[in-house]
């Protein structure tokens, strides 16, 4: 990764394009952490996000972990360009179960196209936080589009 | 997989359990098909889970993708046991866009602990359907645990 | 996939491009067919390709399968142009017994710059084949590199 | 994973369980480090190994990378288990050049049945280090089964 930001922008746009992801706010994710080639996402573990067993559901934990790995390659992403999930992988390691689950994306490797990151999800409780998955993200920087749908 | 199923009440206690998770209404999902070893669920495309660009959210697509495959799964386990998504791979392959999205998981191969399942997800517009992203996840028959929670 | 190959010469260049990997002919694989879209490769259970447990050793199941799915996808490239596999996931779904053991890619989806492939790998003995593993794949199409080392 | 050994013999039954698996011998393997929950295993960059481009074959990075990954966790099992790769996923990172490519396998999470491990492989030359691939791995532990084919 390039120590400078591609887009001296960087966390305007990504805060930008998370307010216009319907979807974040209707799980309840929050943007905790915006920075270069970094960014933690949160949502509160409530009935509305939960599956059968009264945890988080995994989908919801997939959600916020690939928008976590998604806006950590989009803040080392030129202007000018919007950010496609290629594929992502993720690992299951304990329960989304504690009050509040955070989803840690980081930059592993960029590319002129292809921007690898790996997500760390992480359930906090009481200040105690315990690993809850894993993820290894391939994103697709595609150039000359913009981050939002036509008007 | 078995041709018989190990829970002759498996579409009983599909429904039962996906009716428990309140993540599933939280994004609108519907259980369209269940069948033994096959499971089929489906979102419309609202605002409500939408990304950025006016598509269907990929972490959307990923949820029920992830429990299409792992309520086929758990439909080929015997009773009394439940399911955990140990890990799951998604490509995306087209925009989740068009009128509706349907994700249909199947059982690749079952274990005595292990089930493997592929799923395919597809967007669905005027009766055309395109496909959207391929899953392939593992599950995990967690034995002598009731699925659901703590009363 | 489009159903006209990019390159009508794609056969050759698969079997040129196979012939130079050393890796290949060192773990014994053979190319047993290439279609337009489609590649099939091949090798015996031979104690030098075995783990401690006398089966065919996971790795060499993932470099045959690695490699059929990567020319699978090659053969569906323009001239020109050379292949390299952005990642790829891997299951086993039972052990690499049997007398030989077949890794048969297919292209999924072809993009401008990414092609996704599935892997099917069997063991086959006495005519009887079993599902030995199954991949799921991410290609690069670079153009303007020729397929071979420097001279 | 636990601080303790489960088997106070994990490093002989490591290196006894490498030296039988033929397919590390072929591509020329060699097991550099053996811990509790860490594995390093390296290979030269010699043409047996290599690819048409003249770097090792992708399928030689993930053979070492699953055997790296599967002793690290086989490192952490109770005596008179044997392990089984359920599944992964590899992403490459950099061409494998260099004289040297080690594989650094390390415990994430050990369960009762499942453990999950990850993966640096990197390309070594003239003492510098460069990122090569990094895989995410689920291993299984089966009981009552020697780590050893019958005789």
């Amino acid at each position: 990764m390039e120590t400078q930001p591609a887009d001296p922008n960087f966390e305007a746009k990504v805060r930008d394009s998370f307010a216009r992801q319907g979807a974040m706010a209707t799980v309840g994710a929050r943007l905790a952490r915006v920075a270069h080639g970094e960014v933690e996402i949160e949502i509160d573990n409530l009935p509305a996000v939960r599956q059968q067993h009264g945890f988080v559901h995994g989908g919801v934990v997939g959600m916020i972990a690939d928008s976590a790995g998604g806006y950590a390659g989009f803040s080392t992403m030129p202007p000018g360009s919007t950010v496609l999930t290629v594929e992502y992988k993720m690992n299951f390691l304990n329960p989304a179960a504690g009050a509040r689950i955070a989803a840690r994306g980081r930059v592993v490797k960029t590319g002129r196209t292809l921007v690898v990151c790996a997500v760390d999800v992480v359930s906090i409780d009481g200040g105690r936080e315990r690993p809850c998955a894993t993820m290894l993200q391939t994103l697709m920087a595609v150039a000359g589009k913009p981050d939002a749908p036509p008007a």
